[in-house]
């Protein structure tokens, strides 16, 4: 049969880059998570996981809606010249598309590039546009449900979705911390710790 | 079934570089919103939003009309090989093509460039050739409709649609500022407003 | 249905690059413009139009012919590696082929890059090799049809297609001056004026 | 019918960057061997052997992870940019695709890079995430066959495969001892002995 | 149907470069011209006319055998970097293929590089290799007939087609000069001219 | 029909890169020979002849252990990246693939590299790893009688087919010299002649 998502359980928020999204497939909600690396190089942008296009021009998207925003979160602009980033999402056999992780790839994006930690036991699904806004997604209630499966204990999702998840009897939401925004400065304020991870990469930068 | 646009309504005029066009699909009109994103890089070109090759080859063309007429706009000739352009436009996962987002892509790029506002509640839909012509294109009545809709109070189209405007019932643009250009200078005059967005973009350019 | 030619007419000569070629379609003859616009870049070539790789190879073979023959027409090879050359066929969204744009091309290409005005209601059809030799096309019947109902004077054809004119009766001809022609030195003769446009591009080259 | 491997037997731990992974195909399990070379050149990656997409990409997040993680084996940054990489898995003709593959791409890399020996006669199977977690994989009872059959002693797995192998007959473990790692760390230090290969790489960079 | 050529006649040797081939299609043999342009670049190589993919293995094949015999026929090894080199086949629509315009390819490009003339009324056939051998090809009895029916007076082919033609009736071949070769020095000793075109190109290049 | 070999027969031995290999096709075995060129530029890998994926990675894949091993055969670095490497198999028509040329092709590239003659009437088979093994290849006894034919004496094959030629009935093997090897190192000791052949190339080489 077509491959599926195994099911994972939320781990913990030790390494920089790291998101949990939330996916939705022909047999149900699941967790899957976003990984970043950057490496010394030349501003590539590496994607892996058996990511369809949809899903890459999601993060091309946010890409270019954080170095238009960079100067906000207190990123060096050379970084993005001098490094190059790879986004992976395991597991990397299962195809993967959609926009619904536009803004868990940027919060792993932002992550990467200031080292700051992220907030543990989060998730979040939504589309996100090249001027921030966050566009809402479809499969809520299975999302819901896969989210609480892995112990998650707080979502992001679009304003936009609220009156989806209105139509959702309240067990499916109960003990869960819903955030609905709509913008992607309003998903970082969130998602981001102020705290750097431990071992934070030194940016190795040319002189101005 | 094939995926569609989900209803959007106006929003502001905040952002540079925002515009509304209109779309006419298989279920009726529906407006969109073309974003431009502009960041120091090698003067590349990035379209996303799931766009055929032949809305490829409008932004292309629209770019290429723009650079011919740069100084006409003030638009400083070294920010097109210094700076990396995005063109984006949501929802991510619907596919879109045609050549009738022409005139709202040079838009959009004449608003990142220069910084310009856009006039607020303006909708336009009209092929660019790269003289700066302005072609007439179809579902003429169907986007009249859905601008409405959505709240919009001005349209732009070329004047060669004047003749199907004129088949239409008056209730369909009864409330409707209607615009019918023959050219890119007369968009971009009603399009543009003087005044720059708040916190604009300072362009770091090299030494000439 | 498919994409088919919207009846265009004749407009007038004010932009260099604007040539009027004649398209045969399965309805018949057509007029189309080729436009051609240049830019400060690395010497690239962009073709936009959707257009097939026969009617692309047309269009190198004609820059080819025109590097090799830039000194005949005045044009400063530093021009070809330090502007971007982009050659635009409306109406964006149909589908064109064949060889028969190729001294069309051509005239346009010299035009821009000499800034030379195009002769006013001329239009023309032929293929052109790397030497300079002008080729027979088909649908002579049909685009001299076309060319009438445009509103044009003087058509530019091979000289192997003289044959073929002869078959088709007069009235298809009258009014029309016919031009036969064995290589493109005399099609740009013909085509081009020695008069440049309004507001000519100042090209600016590196030192030598 | 359908290309198959060759039954292979282990042969030696000589060469740096030769691992032994092990394959699970149509007609059952099968060792194989991962190649890595490095020679002078512009940080290029070559993989050959008829790798599939999935392969290809676990190659990359191998790769991306021993980037970040460098400092931690002592390899110069300036070997990932004034080296290529080049990774064979031989019988050239045999189609290979999975993730299964990741550990072992990456204790080849990290071998080739510090050529640093490999441990005799150990095989290894695991998906590598860009974190470096070590994910499960399938077919472990034809797997733990093969390398039975082909004189491997010590096999490396995910823990999360240890509730597969539990669910195994014992005689089809007896006499191989197992690994059950978390992280690409864990493989590491199993895998790579301290001892330097014969004749090793000096490699020869720019200054800093 | 399929496109075929139009029928040829021989014209001239007054351009460099310009070759006639023999070709063998389904409805029988025909010339066609391979015609060579150079111009001031960086060392491409551009091929155009529909040209499959073993046409085109042939042209760089040709290439690299005449760079690699460059010093016997006195062409400055800067050129091959300091210029582009465009190989064209008309009709430009109708597409071709096969290995046996190689001689011709090779032939062409030694007229362009030295700025040879061609002898008149010469034609060839035959696959190239990169030692320089010639190889024979087949249509032989339809490629006499057209050579004949153009105007052609001499041909070119591999020695190992000699018994291809002692089977075919003399009156085929009664007033053509045959030549029997077997390496690409002697196809260029019999098809190039001493004498150099009107007007040869004066060659730029960068110091030593 | 699909095409197939012409037979050849061995020629000789004066040109540098020149191998024989044996092919094994639908209808018999079949001598090839892999043809070398080396051309000042940049360090670019040219293929030639319909080869299929395959047999172009089995190219990459003896290039990368030929620089990984260039100073154990008195290659000069410099040369991997200051000249072009075109290798091409005959006739350009045929369709070939499969690693068995493995051998072949290295054997090419290290006596164009070294300009070193081949041992004549040698004919080889056999894939080649990234490590140098030499591998089993098929159709054994099709390619003995093909060397035989076609005037072979030595044929080089993996020590692992020594079984296929001892089920092999021994006229096959009657006056052939057969060697089984296990390495590259032994390929080339015995395919490769100290001496150099007649005006060797003299490699052009940057300043160190
Ligand atoms: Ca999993
Ligand atoms: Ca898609
Ligand atoms: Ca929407
Ligand atoms: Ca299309
Ligand atoms: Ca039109
Ligand atoms: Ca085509
Ligand atoms: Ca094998
Ligand atoms: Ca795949
Ligand atoms: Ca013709
Ligand atoms: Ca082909
Ligand atoms: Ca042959
Ligand atoms: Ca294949």
């Amino acid at each position: 049969g077509a491959p599926i998502f195994e099911r994972e359980t939320y781990s913990d928020n030790d390494y920089a880059g790291v998101i949990t999204g939330l996916a939705w497939t022909q047999v149900g909600g699941e967790i899957l998570f976003i990984e970043s690396s950057l490496n010394k190089g030349k501003g590539r942008l590496t994607l892996s996981g058996q990511l369809g296009d949809v899903m890459k021009e999601s993060a091309t998207t946010a890409l270019s809606w954080l170095k238009a925003n960079a100067d906000k979160y207190g990123i060096d602009h050379r970084i993005f010249e001098n490094y190059d980033l790879h986004i992976h999402v395991p597991a990397g056999a299962v195809p993967k598309d959609g926009p619904s992780a536009g803004i868990t790839m940027l919060s792993s994006m932002v992550s990467i590039f200031t080292q700051r930690k992220v907030k543990a036991k989060l998730a979040m699904t939504g589309e996100i546009t090249l001027r921030g806004k966050v566009l809402p997604v479809g499969g809520i209630k299975e999302k819901l449900l896969a989210a609480k499966r892995a112990g998650i204990k707080e979502i992001i999702f679009s304003e936009r979705n609220q009156r989806d998840v209105k139509d959702i009897p309240e067990k499916y939401t109960d003990g869960l911390k819903l955030h609905f925004v709509k913008d992607a400065k309003e998903v970082l304020e969130i998602a981001l710790l102020t705290k750097k991870v431990e071992d934070p990469i030194k940016f190795d930068l040319p002189k101005k």
